[in-house]
């Protein structure tokens, strides 16, 4: 049973300032609940149906209570109702320069799309990207939209806020490491030599990367389209682009 | 200005059965009208700012009338008012099996998100894949989030929906190309040849590609995850997955 009070405090998750007050995000479903708490997450609260409790009791946290499918969709964001709603303690990640630099990273310059936010964290997962450093403007992974696109990834990448260009700039500084982008006028990436180490900046769906941001790039790279002479689209979508990008990071290791 | 009944027919379109029952369909936004007009897409009605209709005076069709901000936002489904809205008349193609046997196709099996599908045709045109065969139950490619997620791709590649199952069958007969998928017992990506011919199919969101369809496919692939023994994301997102195969394939061309 979830009284009034507590469904107010749940819905209000869904909004950016109320997440920073309590310092807290909601999660919805059991494939992202199974991962935050298999991955050691903190869950504050947990609200799911008898069935889900019972199959599960084996990872549950210490504050969980049964609920009602209605009570569920009621407070959810999804179009059928969530067998289960958790509620996480949000962990503030200081991107550490000396850390990250030993490996690969991401880097977003103001990506606005939650999916497309959401897609990158569970590529990045894929690929063994373990860091994601953020803009400051790019969209808040706490979003229920980014949490649900990550698929339960969020669960094993650390995705961090900061000043980029700053970071950016220490990092080359501290580790001299490339820094990688995609740009119209970047070499051919399926011919280049790529490192298994460095930053790869990823820019606004429509601005693309920032010009303080591109000052720091190393290793200006381009995915070619084919065929070459053709029309085509103008790019490739941020969170696809990002794929194609790490697919050939990798592929050096694994092919 | 847009008449009451006008207003009421061009909302309509965002529903399928209205799009069928007319034939046809809503693009909003100047890169989408931009792109079809110059492909020579057939434009019933066009509905724009005098500004862009200035700028536009090129490419306009017979049949077009400025229309004021308010308007426009009060019909699209955007959140800041499109500078035009077009109604395009569906084309509708049927799957040719010796006109797509000279070439790479996608297949889709039931790929239900708008923005997976359009996401998905853009990425085919990137990669010059100019024909996708899609299930029954696959999302309707006119949908207004499809439309807008193909920024503007749509105008270059042609889509069509079919009885999946046999017309890949009927496709190995008559071209005796390979038929890929992605699977996790599949073969290294990385490694494995491939054909610059044939068919790739994707499969559903959470239910990847149907029996009847996987007994279709000759060379099945995996996307290995980095690094390979470690714990991840069970899979990658359909249309991040899709740009990885679609940059492999044009990868032995182009690197």
């Amino acid at each position: 049973m979830i009284s009034k009070n507590k469904k107010k405090f749940l819905t209000s998750l869904q909004l950016k300032k109320y997440r920073i007050l309590h310092n807290a995000f909601l999660a919805e479903g059991h494939k992202i609940n199974h991962d935050l708490l298999n991955a050691g997450a903190v869950c504050k609260e947990l609200y799911a149906t008898t069935e889900w409790l019972k199959r599960n009791s084996d990872i549950l946290p210490e504050n969980f209570s049964d609920a009602t499918d209605k009570e569920l969709k009621s407070i959810s964001n999804l179009k059928s109702a969530p067998e289960v709603i958790g509620v996480y303690e949000i962990k503030t990640v200081k991107p550490d320069v000396r850390k990250t630099g030993t490996s690969l990273i991401l880097a977003l310059d103001g990506i606005q799309d939650p999916g497309n936010l959401g897609t990158i964290i569970r590529t990045a997962d894929w690929f063994g990207i373990k860091n994601i450093i953020c803009s400051e403007d790019t969209a808040d992974v706490y979003n229920p939209k980014v949490i649900q696109a990550t698929m339960g990834a969020i669960a094993r990448v650390n995705v961090s806020y900061t000043a980029l260009e700053s970071f950016i700039k220490n990092y080359k500084k501290e580790t001299n490491m490339p820094v990688y982008g995609t740009f119209l006028e970047g070499e051919n990436i399926y011919d280049k030599e790529l490192s298994g180490k460095g930053v790869i900046v990823m820019g606004n769906e429509g601005k693309g990367i920032r010009k303080e941001i591109e000052k720091t790039v190393t290793d200006k790279l381009y995915i070619p389209n084919y065929p070459p002479e053709a029309e085509t689209s103008e790019s490739l979508n941020v969170a696809t682009a990002t794929a194609v990008i790490c697919s050939e990071f990798r592929r050096r290791v694994l092919g």
